[in-house]
C-alpha cells in the first residue's frame, strides 16, 4: 500500500485557493471524523464485554478503509485509467469521502461485532472498499441519485453489507445472537454508549451536508437550488433528528412500558439517515419532522419486533441492530428522496421531471442492495467456509467477548 | 404539533447569502448543540444512580423544548399577529435561539432531576419555553438589556424557574434533599461528569458569542464596537473562565482542606455565567480575569455553605448545586454588565449613557426573577396539588433512581 | 497576576478585521482547547486509582499555565522591553500559543502524574512557563526552525522536561515506577482513555495547522508555499497519524501476540508528533504516511522494550510512557523536517537551503534537550531536596493515588 501511496497519490495543486478550500470542507471533514471514530466507536461500547473491541478496532478498520479508499476511491472517482490524470489528487473533499467510506464500514461492523476475530473483521472490511467505491459509482455518476448524505450509499449499502456477512458468519455457530448472555450491556456500558450516540447526533446535519458547499468561485452562477442547499442540507437533517427523538421516546414508552436504552441509543439517529438522500430538497420544515417521527417510529418498532423476529427465524443476529438503525431507515430514506422529488421544481434534482428522478433513485437503491448482499456474503463465506484468513473458529464463550484479544485481559467463563 | 409545523414554518428565503449564513453561524450552533446535549447531559451523570436518566431526558426534553421553541420563540420574534409575517422564517440563527432556550430548560432540569417522574419533567419544560419567549422578548425587546451571552434570560431565568418547582415539588416530601442516600455520586461516576464540565468549559466562548457576529453586508456600515462584539465575547469569556478555575480550586482547598469533584464540575463554569451579560463590553483582560475568579469563589462557598442552609431552613432540594453554578453567578453577571456599563462608550451600550443601562439591566433582572419564580411555582403546582399530569407520587426509594423507569433496571433499596 | 494582567494586558485593536481573525483562528483555538483540556485529561484517566486526579489536575494546570503564558509568552513575543509596544496585545493568535504552553505543560504532567503533590506539581509548571518562552523564543526567532506544530517547541520540550523531573523526584522514592500495584488500568478506564486517545487523533491536524492560514490582507502578496501550507499541515498530519494506526496495532500484535492498549492510546499519536515540524513541506502523501507508520512502530516497541529497561536501570518512572508518546517522536520529527528539508524548494524553508536549515533544525532539537532537561532537573530539585514547597513527603500507599486529595476518597491500601 506504501507502495502505490508513493506511486500514485499526489497533492492536489490549488496555490491559489488552498485556503478556500480549507475554510470550505476541513470544518465538516473534522465532524465528519469524529462521529466515525468517537460517534460509531462509542456508540458500540454499550457490550459490558466488547466495549475495548469495539472502540479499538473501529479506529484500527476506520484508519484501514480511509487509506486504502484514498487509492481506490480517488482511483475510481478520478478515473486515472481513463486518462483524465495519471496521479490521483488527494485533497479535503477527497478525505471526506474516505471518511464515509470508514463509516459505511464501521455500519457493517455494527452488524458483526463480536462474532468474528479481528482478522476476519479487517478482510472484510478491506474488501468491503472497492465494493463501496463501484456502488457509489454506480448510484452518483451513472444513475445520478439524488444522495447528498448517503443514504444509499453508506447507509444501505454499510448495513446490508454487513447484515449479509453476519448471516454467513453465523450459519453454524451457536448462541450467536440476542440469547448469548455476554450480548449484553451494564448500567455504566449504557453512559458510554451515550457518548457515541450524542456526537453522532450532533454532527449528522455537517454529515449529510459536508459536501454541499458552493465554490466561491462558482457562486456567480450557481442556481438558487446549489446555493440554499448546503443551509436546507443542515436544516431539514435537523428537524428530522428532532423528530425522530421524540418518536423514539414516545414508541419505546408505549411498547416497553419504560423506556429502553436500546432505542435511545440507536432509533433517535434513524432521522439522519432516513433524511440523508432527500436533505437538498424544499421538503418543508414540516415534512422534515415528519420524516424523522416516522423513522423513529419504524426504527424503534424494528428492535422490538422485527430484530428478535429475524434472530428466532433465519439466525440473522445483529449486534448493534443495525438494520434498525441504518438499514430500514435507509430503505424509508431513499422512498422519501424519490417520492419528494414529484413536488421539487427541476433545478433542485438531476432529471426534468420528478417521475424520472423517483424510479432512477428506486433502481439505484435496488442495486446497491444487491451489490452489498451479494458481495457481504461472498466475503464472509471466504473468510468461513474458504477461510482464507487461516482463523480459528471461534468459541461459543469467546463471542462477544474481547478477552482472547487484549494483553491483560480474561475470556470470562459463560 | 405537527400541524403548526405544517401551517406555519418555513425555510427562510436567502438564496444570495445561504451560504454566509452557514459560514456565519453554523459552527457556533454545533457548538452551543455540544454544550446543550453533551455538555448538560453528561454534567449530570454524576448521580451514581441516575446516569442514564440524566443523560437520557436531557436528550428528550431539549429536542422537544427546542421543536416548542421553533414555534413559540419563532412567533414572539418574528411577531406574524403583527403582520410583519403569516408564517415562520426558520433559519440558523432561530436554530441558536432554540439551542438557548432548551439550555435554560437543561439548567432548571438540574434543579429537579431525580425528584420528578419524566411526565412531569416534561410538563414543567414545555410549560417553561413560553415564559421564556415572554421573558426574552421582555428583557431583550423591551428593556433592551445587554445579554449576549443569556447570562438573564438564560441562566437567571432557567436557574429560579428550576429552584421554584424544585420547592414546590418537595413540598410534602421527606428526604428530597442531600440526606438521601442515593443523591450521591461514585468515583466512575464523577469521571463521566468531567465529560460534560469540559465540554461546557471549552465551548463557553461560543456561547456567549454565537450571535455576536456581523453580517457581510453590513460590514461596511458598522460600528467598531460591532465589528469588536464577537471577539470581545470570546476573549472576555475565555478568562473569566479561566479565572473561575483558579479560584474554584483555590476556594475548595480552602474550605475543604482537600479537593471537591462538585466544586470542580460546576464551580469552575460559574466564570461563563457571570460574564454572558457583560461579554461584549470593554472590560478589560483583567477586568475579564477578575468577574471570573469571583463567581468561582462565590460558586464554591455557595456549594460549601448556602446549599446546605437552604437544604435545612426552607427544604430548598437542589439536586445539582445550579443556584450556585447559574443562579449566583447569572446575579452576579447582571451587576457586572450594568455596573460595567458606566464606564462604556455609547456604542456599546443600548442606551445613551451607561446609568440608563445599569438601570434597565437590574429592571430586567428582576422582571426574569419574578417570572421564573412565579411560573416555576405555578408549573410544579400544576403537576403535583393539582396532578394534572396524573402522575403517581414518587416513593422515597424511588428519589433520585431512574430504576423505574429503564427496562432492564431496578430500585435500589434504600 | 491579577495586578499584572489588569497593568500589562490590553485587548490587540482591530476594529476592522476583528471578525476576520476569528473567522480566521478561532476553529482551531477551540480544537486545540479540546485536544488540551479534553484530550490530555481523559488520554491520563487510565489510571484506575488517580482518574480524578488526572482530569481535575490537568484542569486546574492548563489553566494556571494558560493565564501565566498570556504574560510570560505575550511579553517574549511582543518584546515590550524593547519598546515595540509597553503594553501585551491579546489576541486568538496568542491564545493559541498559550494553549499550546498548556499543552507541553500537560505532557510534563504524564511523565510524573501521581508521584508528585498537586502542590508540587503547580510549582513545577508554572516554572515551566519560562523555560517554554524561552526555548521557543530561540528556536522560533533565534534558530528560525521548522517548527511549524511544536514537535520541537512543545512535545520535545515538554517531554524531556518532564522525564527530568520525574526521576529527579523519584530519587529515594521507591516503587516509584512500572511495579507499584497501582500504576494500573482497568477495563473501563481504558474506554475513558480513549476519549482522550480520540480526541486527540482527530483534531491533531488542526493542532499542526492552527497557525498556518494566510491572513485575508496578505493573500495578495503571498507565495505558493504560504497559501498551500495549512492545507499541507492538515493533509500531511492526517495522513501521519493514520499510518501510525496501522504500524501501531500490527507492532503491537507481533510484540505482544495480542493488542495493548496502552499501544492503542498511545502509539497511534506518535504520527501527530513527527509530523509536527515537516507538516509545512511537501513530503508528497507517501512519505508523510512513512513518517507516521515509523513513528507508530518505534513508539510502540518504545513502550515494550525501552520504558521497562530504563525503569530498571536508571530508574525512569514514566506514568502516560510520554518518552515514547512524545519524546522519541519528536525526536523523529525534529530529523524528519531537517532532512526532508534537502528536497524542498526555498520558498518552503526558513533558509536559503535544506541543508542550512537541517543544520538549525538539529541545533534547535539539541537546545531544547538542553534546556528542557536542565529545567526539569532544577524544578525537581527545588521541589523535592530543597522543598521549597513544604509539601510532605508521599508515602509509597499514596502513589498513583488520588485519595488523598479527593474530599469523599481515601486511600486504598497497598
Amino acid at each position: 500500500m506504501l507502495g502505490l501511496f508513493f506511486g500514485l497519490v499526489r497533492y492536489t495543486e490549488m496555490s491559489d485557493n488552498a485556503m478556500d478550500q480549507v475554510q470550505r470542507y476541513y470544518k465538516y471533514f473534522i465532524d465528519v471524523q469524529i462521529m466515525i471514530f468517537v460517534g460509531f466507536g462509542f456508540l458500540m461500547t454499550f457490550m459490558r464485554r466488547y466495549s475495548l473491541g469495539a472502540v479499538s478496532l473501529n479506529y484500527l478498520a476506520s484508519a484501514l478503509m480511509m487509506l486504502e479508499a484514498v487509492l481506490v476511491i480517488g482511483a475510481t472517482q478520478q478515473g486515472f485509467w481513463n486518462q483524465k490524470s495519471s496521479k490521483i489528487q488527494i485533497d479535503i473533499a477527497l478525505l471526506i469521502d474516505c471518511s464515509f467510506c470508514a463509516g459505511s464500514g464501521m455500519i457493517a461492523f455494527g452488524a458483526i461485532i463480536g462474532k468474528a476475530t479481528p482478522t476476519q473483521l479487517l478482510w472484510l472490511l478491506v474488501w468491503q472498499v472497492p465494493l463501496y467505491a463501484l456502488n457509489q459509482h454506480l448510484v452518483i455518476h451513472t444513475f445520478k441519485a439524488l444522495d447528498m448524505g448517503g443514504t444509499i450509499v453508506i447507509h444501505l449499502f454499510g448495513a446490508y453489507y454487513g447484515l449479509a456477512a453476519s448471516l454467513m458468519l453465523s450459519w453454524r455457530q451457536p448462541l450467536h445472537g440476542l440469547d448469548h448472555p455476554k450480548n449484553a450491556s451494564s448500567y455504566l456500558n449504557d453512559v458510554f454508549s451515550m457518548v457515541g450516540t450524542l456526537f453522532l447526533w450532533i454532527y449528522w446535519p455537517s454529515f449529510n451536508g459536508a459536501l454541499a458547499s458552493v465554490a466561491p468561485e462558482s457562486l456567480a452562477t450557481a442556481t438558487d437550488a446549489q446555493k440554499m442547499s448546503q443551509f436546507l442540507c443542515i436544516v431539514n437533517t435537523l428537524l428530522s433528528l428532532l423528530g425522530a427523538v421524540l418518536s423514539t421516546f414516545a414508541t419505546s414508552a408505549l411498547v416497553t412500558g419504560r423506556l429502553s436504552m436500546v432505542h435511545v441509543q440507536n432509533s433517535t439517529l434513524a432521522g439522519g439517515v432516513a433524511m440523508g438522500a432527500a436533505c437538498t430538497l424544499r421538503l418543508t420544515p414540516g415534512g422534515a419532522l415528519c420524516v424523522g417521527l416516522f423513522a423513529g417510529c419504524v426504527s424503534t418498532l424494528g428492535f422490538s419486533y422485527l430484530t428478535p423476529f429475524l434472530d428466532r427465524t433465519i439466525g440473522l443476529g445483529d449486534t448493534c441492530g443495525v438494520h434498525n438503525l441504518h438499514g430500514i431507515p435507509a430503505i424509508i430514506g431513499t422512498l422519501v428522496a424519490g417520492l419528494a422529488s414529484l413536488g421539487q421544481h427541476s433545478d433542485y434534482l438531476m432529471y426534468g421531471t420528478g417521475r424520472e428522478q423517483l424510479g432512477w433513485e428506486v433502481l439505484a437503491g435496488g442495486v446497491t442492495l444487491g451489490i452489498a448482499v451479494s458481495g457481504g456474503l461472498l466475503g464472509a463465506w471466504v473468510v468461513t467456509a474458504l477461510n482464507l484468513t487461516r482463523s480459528e473458529p471461534m468459541d461459543v464463550s469467546e463471542l462477544f467477548d474481547d478477552g482472547p484479544w487484549w494483553e491483560g485481559q480474561r475470556v470470562e467463563p459463560l
